[in-house]
């Protein structure tokens, strides 16, 4: 049994630091990172990447919309052409930058809104998918489970990844519970740790930490721990 | 005899449209590709890069301060550290976008007021030259004659290229001409040409066409049958 | 009879130009000024309410979606609070750089997207009125006839205008034709000039010229000499 | 005597949160609002005018280069015009916003990287002038002791305000230590606080207290209270 700890993570932006990068590096094993469009500048990119690169952790691209304001949480009706291009340009980005540091990309994960909606628009989904597979299809494409991304990931050659959040609720057929519905988000630790535990023992990938929830970093370590003592090897989703 | 003529490309931003990129495109041999930062969207950069590729010019990535309203030409006291990693950040965009279309970039001619500040600035010049070495070794850095810029290319084991400007005077001393001297801009097409071919019998690698003059795409078809016609081969830099 | 001529101003920025500002001045009467969020920079703005005023047409602000690269008219799912505050911004930037320069706002249209949203989204428009009765209850808002933002503004307690376009045909409920289907857009000169002149002598308040056709600027000429010769008084909405 | 306690304010920007402003608050009384250009956004900057009006603090702008990822630290080389421009357009923005709050702008003092090359330039210094007292004389002008911003002020007609930060330290000719020297930053409270006593009691107007140090909330309000305690009354500069 083996599963990859996801964060989204390099998303300080000049004077302005947020997220709890130096701890949740400890415990991750995949960085997805801000590629400059809702987060990140190239300075912060890079020195995300060095200390990724420290910690062993295996480095993704983290496109999103050009919503700096809206820190890329609000869906923008761009059209697939426009998607494919401006995910190209983030992957080759953050892939440069990466190189330069010896470390070869791993992973794409698209960020808040482009991820939601590419869950749901076969269209913008298949936009993504060609930006990845046009860069390299040795890219592991990650999204939620039975969303049109993963869909359109695999219809391009891709290797995709489902991935599961611990500290959400989801419905009896697997789709995730809408944030409206009480019960949703489940903010008691001990419960969440446990959760991620039962995803990597059923089969699940990779889990994501969401870097915002307050203790960010204490919660991936204990999810970390607890997936080490039951023995289930945590490594980046990429490694042999 | 052999001569490179490059020019500013891709300059044109979302509804904006600016330059004379097809008809430029049919005479130049090495295209500077705006990356983002002063001008190009990342659907402009990619069709930059179709467009430079169909007619056999080669790529060059052209990182500039990040300045979109004053379109790269400001000076802005960035930070060394500051500067390599936008560089960075530019050149790794523009280079993988250049690989998904088939073209491995050439070389690497700083935008604007950074080109300038780097030419008398020796620490932002190393920032540069740094930022071009790490990334590849291959790339030719573009800069004006004599310059700082250049120095640290040499320095950081770059080859590098001395650009002139037919559309400039030069003082004796090979230095360009200050703007604001009268007779620093010649305008007069003929002049412009014979120059032109001048600089290459003289000897230059590179010759830069100022996308941003009326006309622009005229000339430089005049000038390139003009040196063609002096039995000057005109061929991307980086050519064999 | 009189009627009312607007078109959308002030859309350049820093290095690049858009529009026929100098040409559609001499005919129109009310100017939607760019407040910096879809077009325009500070400089931009403040020229184009010089040439406004110079020319004796009405300025008005033309708040839209932070969207400089879409140019607007991406649609954004920002929060009835982020609407109100980015509207109010805008309206105070324009409104603020108007006074000093002698001139008093006279209407807000949103743009693009913003305005097209505004038009069936109960929530929005009630963010923009909001804003815009804050700002002043003497502002007159244009939007769609029938649309949910003229209810909003009447909702609000402010003059609503519902602006009419020559060149796009209509439903018999007097909605717009979707771009989609056949004859939505109206290319005949002559045509536009008629069905201009029948829409003043009908009651139309007031008439978008978009600025972006070709020639707008020399249609707007037309419209107007039309108008004029068919006796309808062509002035600004906010004049006496 | 009186004081007057200036910080810089509403500097957050979408999902990133700076400074201290909760705290701040109750100390300071006049607030330099943030205007967009270098931090702060529609929404933060309507809620921190809001906050500033319910602790009773003045409200002045605090116009920047057009630098979000360099929080406007960071020298550029605009031209006289579109500096006045540009301070133009962030004055009449804030001034807009507290328009709609009930609120009266105060007074203006420039951020950063345009403070301190308006300290030493007087064609910059001459435009930032122009630009207020353009907006309304009643304005309040806060400038270095000595500076050409303040002589450009004086010329314009405006009333001026020489600032004083008690944290730095000042040569025997009243100009501020470099920061390069050492001991130019003093760093232990009670000595920031008795220095604010004796900057007040011997005349000066206003005392910024710099909101990026840590701790800035706590410094404001040791210093509001040994000020206090001195008999020195704290209150907006513009206040009766």
């Amino acid at each position: 049994m083996r599963i990859d700890l996801n964060a989204d993570v390099g998303e300080s932006f000049g004077a302005y630091a947020i997220g709890h990068d130096p701890g949740l590096m400890k415990s991750i094993t995949s960085a997805n990172v801000a590629a400059g469009f809702h987060a990140g500048d190239p300075s912060v990119l890079r020195a995300t990447i060095r200390r990724a690169k420290s910690h062993g952790v295996a480095v993704g691209a983290h496109p999103s919309f050009p919503d700096l304001a809206g820190f890329g949480r609000r869906e923008m009706t761009v059209t697939p052409r426009e998607a494919e291009d401006l995910v190209l340009y983030q992957i080759a980005a953050v892939a440069g930058v990466a190189h330069v540091e010896g470390v070869t990309l791993q992973h794409v994960k698209p960020h808040g809104a482009l991820y939601n909606m590419a869950a749901r628009d076969a269209a913008l989904a298949g936009a993504i998918a060609r930006a990845v597979a046009a860069f390299s299809r040795s890219l592991i494409l990650f999204g939620l489970p039975g969303s049109e991304l993963l869909k359109a990931g695999q219809a391009a050659g891709l290797r995709v990844a489902a991935e599961m959040f611990a500290d959400r609720a989801y419905e009896p057929d697997g789709s995730l519970m809408s944030r409206k519905k009480s019960g949703a988000i489940i903010h008691e630790v001990d419960a969440v740790v446990a959760r991620a535990v039962k995803m990597a023992t059923d089969g699940a990938e990779t889990i994501c930490i969401h870097s915002d929830t307050p203790g960010a970093d204490e919660l991936a370590a204990r999810v970390r721990a607890a997936l080490e003592a039951a023995g289930v090897a945590v490594k980046p989703i990429g490694a042999a």
